[in-house]
């Protein structure tokens, strides 16, 4: 036998939570500020200790994030838990400082059509235009987060190079990033390319201590993709409870990464997160509630049905 | 960096797919034999080299498949496909030898607890119950397939050890079984679970290449076991296309993992299968509207909303 995946798995791995911003950003109906309070609360309860609460993004923009100063002044924070705020430029900046923020995320992208679809310039214009907004955070003391959409492909470029991707990733770092989530926004990852992208980084010397994947279940690949990143040092993974939400505005990518799914494979396999998957369960029955609709994580959808009675299964008979 | 994952795979891999038995035996209401035909006829022509057609079992029984006959009598065979039903006795492979079928398959499981909820009777007493079954199959020069369900986890026994896997695999091997399929029946499985069931196999002298695994979805893992079986010499994967099916009795079953889902983690990585995903994708779409709804697989529905056109995804802006 060859060397054994027992052997080469991490201790323990930090789970961040997206479910609150990513996951409900784009929901249609509004939802009652103290529910995604509670959900916020409820998550960090769980063990999680990082947890993206909300952006402050222009509300016409993403109404359903308008109110993000009253999320973040509803809050009560735990200690040792991060709250990440998705901030776009130097207003949304100033507008999660007056609510007290801490940690802010930036968001970039490893191609250009997506940028430029997205927010209407290059990649490289766009890291420019951090420069005020990076150097107010870093006189804050903020903790920064920095996205990378597109790492594994591109809805309007196709393909996307490793090495744009490393490049992209170590730019965010000199920038004053102090964690990297390199998304697979479209869902169309396979694990030989996490090896190239975990390969690429590791050549351009990103510390990938400091690398989260933030891979998308579009496709049903999210966990192989987590699978194959584990030997490789990489010991982050983004996730949302229930798997809420995705990136819908780009084609054909639906489905974020359940958390559920994602402790479900870790907790069976001995790796440490601090995570109580069940009360996860419990955080996301919760917002299915105020949503008015189940969301498709698959451990949640199991967890709900495992109550029904065992029946036999009717296939072997002796009259057949 | 570790040993590559990419240095580990095998070339090619065999996929058994099951949608038009194990997919479609448990849907409640009738669907037309031609349409079933249809269904088998372009997963054999997409490329498939085993397709499970029906199983002769009593009609009362799975009512669903009780026109196993018809379906063998109107179904136009391709050269050097295997095309094997279930039969659960004596009578059943009887029947079967009326039909012209040369490959067959018979089942057990790697609890008792399954087992005599399934059959009533003790994994031991189903397995002595083969022996003139068998005798006849072999003099028939029948081409034998013996699945082991719960090789993971029983709903009602819990924890199944690996070298009960390995044993019950054995037997059947010594009674005469050309291909084992071991089954994780509820969807519980993981990755060290995968090698720890392969450690016992090698350990009792099963030869791997004889056998496949059939992986439910249940909780989101079928992949990921499938990652892990890989390196260690499993090269047979039981599939389901667009994910049809799964085992509804056991409690907290459902999902058979989807033929699509597979092939596009095999195809990604490079791994030769001889079949057309976007073949698969057609029939699964045909049985899918005699269905009239549609099957849960990720990659089939990700194909059928990739069309959609992509909009602005609407974040950042100068106004946040």
């Amino acid at each position: 036998m060859t060397e054994m995946l027992r052997d080469r798995l991490p201790a323990r791995v930090r789970v961040v939570e997206v479910g609150a911003r990513d996951g409900l950003q784009n929901e249609p109906d509004p939802i009652p500020t103290e529910a995604k309070v509670a959900f916020i609360e409820a998550l960090a309860a769980a063990g999680l200790d990082t947890v993206e609460p909300t952006a402050f993004v222009h509300p016409k923009r993403v109404p359903q994030l308008a109110d993000a100063a009253e999320v973040m002044a509803a809050l009560t924070r735990q200690d040792g838990v991060r709250y990440p705020v998705l901030v776009p430029n130097a207003k949304g900046l100033e507008r999660a400082l007056q609510s007290g923020v801490r940690e802010i995320a930036i968001f970039s992208a490893a191609s250009d059509g997506f940028n430029e679809a997205n927010i209407g310039m290059t990649v490289d214009a766009s890291l420019a235009g951090y420069d005020a907004l990076m150097e107010r955070a870093k006189a804050e003391g903020l903790w920064i987060r920095g996205y990378v959409s597109t790492c594994f492909g591109c809805p309007f470029d196709g393909a996307v190079a490793p090495d744009r991707v490393a490049e992209v990733t170590s730019r965010l770092l000199a920038m004053g990033c102090d964690e990297l989530s390199l998304g697979d926004t479209i869902g169309v990852a396979h694990p030989l390319q996490v090896e190239a992208v975990v390969a690429a980084l590791v050549g351009a010397r990103v510390p990938i201590e400091k690398v989260a994947f933030h891979f998308h279940d579009t496709r049903g690949t999210a966990l192989v993709n987590v699978l194959a990143a584990l030997p490789l040092g990489v010991g982050i993974f983004d996730a949302s409870a229930g798997g809420l939400g995705g990136c819908p505005f780009a084609p054909g990518a639906t489905g974020n990464l359940a958390t559920e799914d994602l402790l479900y494979l870790l907790d069976g396999m001995g790796i440490e997160t601090g995570v109580d998957r069940e009360a996860v369960e419990r955080a996301t029955a919760g917002i299915a509630e105020a949503l008015g609709r189940q969301p498709p994580g698959r451990v949640y959808n199991a967890s709900r049905s495992a109550t029904r009675a065992p029946v036999r299964w009717p296939v072997r008979s002796d009259e057949a």
